[in-house]
């Protein structure tokens, strides 16, 4: 059993790194198999296609990321929504070779991902790491402000935190040099979002429509 | 000349199809040259590489953005910032074909994208459309507001705006029908973003840092 989860975990290992240097159309499976030091057959048993390995690799990130998300909120015993947002913004850049292909994977409609993305067999259904970020969001807005209004805060930050992310590593911010397409603007977006939304969501002044997540 | 601009265009038109419908990797110039009807050193003459025909199509994609964006904006004297944020959406939405694909073009960091993304001879560097989104944020905060905090909240709506389009193409979103992820809930979202983003821009309790953009 063991040597066959070993087989399996190295197919992925040579995929990630031959779709990352190569890109996932130029890859064929026959050069995964030589890297991976399997044969055919044994990609085939156990991931049918290629677009099947991509999800499998999109679902590791998914949970590295979780858990990276998981050992920051451990680290300290308070965090600010900023801080802890900037944390997640200089995870996602330290790591840059990981996630931004996760997220390119996410983007390509011809990938097969499980509707519970987080691969275990939780009910939890959004982004990695949500339900530590979450944690950050009620400890800092209380009780007194609705479910809702904190999901829909912490999805928010997330998303936005990704986009930064993700526009700069596009081809567009690497010719655009001296911009204000840089780490420092991106978080000083990031910070105002957040005072923005932490604000708007504490002021019943302010007309919200509930939002569902399922 | 006027034959030359013919050719131009029709491998323009070819390759975006063939894009489309079976992927820029599996696309080869000699299939773009014949459905273009043109000869290979024509492509070579006009593109150099099938990556500039991309690119090509992300820059005339960005300019027919842009003219729709227009032409909404004269269709009405007043638009609040919410309307204008939904016709945005749902322009997005109907093209999706068209205007996902530009997107794709984006985020794909082999893409030799120019800095000035509106492809003319102007200045202007921001999203397409967005001097356009811009005015309706200025008719509705007007001139107390400081000219940062309009670009910020036109920049920010946007990207959230595309970020919902984007997220409901994926086939994530395929999968979880019935869920959150459709068009009425991320409208809801939008709007709330627009509320708190207004509010947040008008109340000078609220310390934000001023963003610079090129």
């Amino acid at each position: 059993m063991e040597k066959k989860e070993t087989a399996k975990t190295r197919i992925i290992e040579a995929s990630r790194a031959l779709f990352s240097e190569v890109g996932f159309e130029s890859t064929s499976v026959r050069e995964i198999a030589k890297k991976a030091s399997v044969n055919l057959a044994s990609i085939n048993y156990y991931f049918k296609s290629k677009k099947n390995l991509l999800a499998e690799i999109f679902l590791l990130n998914f949970k590295t990321f979780s858990e990276c998300l998981d050992d920051l909120y451990e680290r300290r015993t308070t965090w600010t929504i900023e801080e802890f947002s900037t944390e997640v913004f200089d995870l996602l850049d330290r790591r840059k070779e990981e996630f931004y292909s996760a997220f390119q994977i996410f983007f390509n409609d011809g990938v097969p991902l499980p509707s519970n993305l987080s691969g275990d067999s939780s009910s939890y259904s959004g982004p990695p790491g949500g339900e530590t970020f979450k944690k950050v969001i009620d400890n800092n807005l209380g009780t007194t402000v609705e479910e809702w209004r904190k999901e829909w805060v912490m999805r928010t930050l997330f998303n936005n935190i990704v986009w930064e992310f993700v526009v700069l590593q596009t081809n567009y911010a690497k010719i655009s040099e001296g911009s204000e397409i840089n780490r420092k603007e991106s978080l000083k977006r990031i910070s105002n979002l957040c005072h923005c939304l932490v604000s708007g969501v504490k002021n019943d002044g302010i007309n919200l429509s509930e939002v569902r997540y399922s």
